[in-house]
């Protein structure tokens, strides 16, 4: 298969509104999509001043978080294969007043449709603004669930929650991932996840080496967090 | 004026996509549509399960807020006079996923557009369903407001940005809101506001009373949540 049709065959497999694209409108779209890499770590979007367009995930997977003046971040969710960044287009949709921040948690490839280019579809077809209300609805879903866990759960069962999460994504029980890390994602600061890990340590639920979390027993974190 | 010809006044006001409907489609609204009072502190919408449908706010004053198992509250947003409440017909909104609750703060008067005539409208006309997105947008935005004060603020300046908000809503300086109700408000609980109230008496910008809070120094307040 050529590189134009595996980009066809995966962004119909992909957009739900493709089919729903008239021909001008798909030319159009394939004529300006353009596909770029990012190693782990690197920025792809950083706040609303920033409007490059939407990002269509290939492979890898890429975080998107809150950044506060002093620095401190939290993960408000991530997007793996075939998900769909749509806040960073978000200068053009009417009504989102926030910033976030997208960044690869690992190498990743991804599509972008460039602003310009999705309002264009977005102005001319009711199926790309569905699509894109559906997105804002199911993005606003995460939302309130990180704020629940947030306001409403302690951090013993928080960071229970992260480590089994993790072993799910990584689909490993050994995390290599530093206590600073898992601070930016639940929002709160490096000392306090140290002191919680060592307390599941001292528990018997986790092992802690240089720079790797050993998951060693799931089912008394997962009661942590059930309880 | 009638009292349906001040209904169609209102709503051709209120809701954006009142003019992009067509004549069967008003009529539809107008013959469906029925207008409620609430008492101060009454219920108007418990969960996801609870699927009334559109509330339009005709006058008073509504508080939308989440509510964990064990009691704990906090506000989201507040609707006054023709905002639009929409999470009250999420059961028909695909990807909404959690479940808010509604109540009166003030004696309030609203319209009902039940969830089947909205699903009717919304079905057959894209003006509708843009309505819907851009009240979910905003919606996003004002729950990534408060999850940015929970995460990156300090209580002292939630509280502060809170007694000062409650002085422009009420358009007085003294209010008579109890400790217990702040405290859900924040999502905290209410020895803690208690706390953080006497430490503002002694720092001379709020003056307790039984049942009241009187707002003295309102720079001093401001000089605290700005920094």
């Amino acid at each position: 298969m050529t590189e134009i049709n595996k980009d066809i065959n995966f962004l119909q497999e992909t957009l739900p509104f493709w089919c729903a694209l008239i021909e001008g409108e798909k030319r159009l779209l394939l004529a300006k999509i353009s596909r770029k890499t990012f190693e782990s770590g690197e920025s792809i979007h950083q706040g609303g001043s920033d409007c490059t367009g939407l990002w269509v995930v290939k492979t890898g997977q890429l975080r998107t978080f809150i950044l506060s003046e002093s620095g401190k971040e939290i993960t408000l969710f991530r997007l793996f294969e075939r998900d769909v960044c749509i806040l960073s287009s978000s200068c053009i949709m009417r009504n989102i007043t926030f910033e976030v921040q997208v960044e690869a948690e690992k190498f990743s490839e991804a599509y972008l449709i460039p602003t310009s280019v999705y309002k264009r579809l977005s102005d001319s077809n009711a199926a790309v603004r569905d699509f894109a209300a559906d997105m804002i609805a199911s993005r606003l879903s995460d939302v309130m669930w990180v704020m629940e866990q947030v306001v409403f759960m302690s951090l013993d069962k928080r960071l229970a929650n992260f480590l089994l999460e993790q072993c799910i994504i990584e689909d490993k029980d050994v995390l290599t991932i530093t206590h600073e890390n898992i601070a930016k994602n639940l929002g709160t600061a490096r000392e306090v996840i140290t002191r919680m890990l060592k307390y599941f340590q001292n528990e018997e639920m986790v092992l802690l080496s240089r720079g790797t979390i050993i998951i060693i027993d799931k089912r008394k974190l997962s009661a942590l967090f059930d309880n």
